[in-house]
């Protein structure tokens, strides 16, 4: 694709394009419910929370990681007692959250389309395959100029990505709901971050207020006030 | 890094550089044991193999995926019996395979020293997370121009990867254990393969001779031999 502006605007995908948190969370209730019979406790979320991050140096980010996790804290909480069937239960929660159909948020298609002046990447980070998947189920692979799947968002994988593709930072755009893989990364290495918050946001991507006040983004309230702001900013 | 050659050499990571599949079958006994007191049978070894491709489409290659089929496939074979504690330790053999040290195989680190006329990639397929682990703790990282980690080898990746990397066919070598996988897409996009084999491979990459012998390859029998095809052929 050729396009008349040299910005490139990056996309988060999950919670950006289209909804992704609410499986995860949704899941995590039912292993609530299965959890009632063999433990009594008001911090089961922290606990399953906690053994999710324990994983993540092993893991990474992503639904089967996710599960693994589910898995270990069910036969840690139950002292074992967990059932064979309850574990398969869990297993199907986990494929459940990998193939369920993608429905888009509220104005991204529209978005993409009126945004082809510039080159539109896609930036996501998790299970390489899982990812693939989505961006397949969701029938926008498309609208890209270049997808990226990164098992980090960190300023060394913008920096690398920006390098790969010869994108100078001043031309970097990167939109997602993420102020900590997404915004504030981009920011820190002279892009502009626009944060569109969703309805719900994994603790592990939350940043402290003072932290995100020593940036300077861009928030907007819907992916739809994406072409006023970029048209806003660059004339 | 420049390069007095427009050769580009690939080589494959797991059972090419270092071994992994070892760890597989190893994992697939310790599960065959703690089996035993549930169920008699001799097709095992077939059913945690058929739960595994059955589930390919769900979870792709890797680790994390192939520790979540053995244990569904142990839940149904023990018809649920199968305690919290013995699924724990399936979860511990998964994250053995995810963590274990990076041994190189013979004269890998030497060949690699030995090519640096040439641009060197390393392209994996499997988990995203895994693989970078692994490349990691190879310390081979510095050796290579470009890393690429796919979810499929197959024609489709091979020329996306020439595309993006502006790689023309004929200068593109691709060295590994699989002809499925490694050598026989690179031969029919064009590129030359080199297939070393290893002292296992997956059924799931085995191809039959009929099938390799419609293509043309190299066959090696070790890492070591590779810079002196590399100069027979390219002279």
């Amino acid at each position: 694709m050729t396009h008349s502006s040299s910005v490139v605007i990056a996309f988060d995908a999950d919670d950006t394009l289209w909804p992704n948190e609410p499986y995860f969370r949704e899941a995590e209730k039912e292993v609530l419910k299965l959890l009632e019979r063999y433990y009594r406790g008001n911090n089961l979320l922290d606990h399953l929370y906690a053994q999710e991050v324990k994983n993540l140096h092993i893991f990474g980010y992503g639904a089967k990681g996710f599960t693994l996790s589910m898995i270990e804290s069910v036969i840690e909480l139950s002292e074992g007692r967990v059932t064979g069937a309850e574990i398969q239960d869990i297993i199907e929660l986990g494929k459940s959250i990998m193939t369920y159909p993608i429905q888009l948020l509220d104005g991204v298609e529209d978005t993409l389309n009126t945004l082809k002046d510039f080159q539109l990447m896609l930036i996501t980070k998790g299970d390489l395959f899982d990812q693939e998947s989505k961006i397949a189920r969701s029938g926008l692979a498309d609208h890209f100029d270049a997808v990226e799947i990164v098992s980090e968002k960190n300023d060394e994988t913008y920096t690398r990505l920006l390098q790969r593709h010869k994108i100078k930072p001043e031309n970097f755009w990167m939109i997602g709901n993420s102020l900590k893989s997404d915004v504030l990364p981009t920011d820190r290495i002279g892009g502009t971050g626009v944060y569109i918050p969703y309805e719900s946001t994994w603790v592990h991507e939350s940043v402290s207020d003072d932290h995100a006040a020593e940036h300077h983004y861009h928030e907007l309230e819907s992916i739809r006030d994406v072409p006023a702001l970029v048209h806003k900013i660059l004339g």
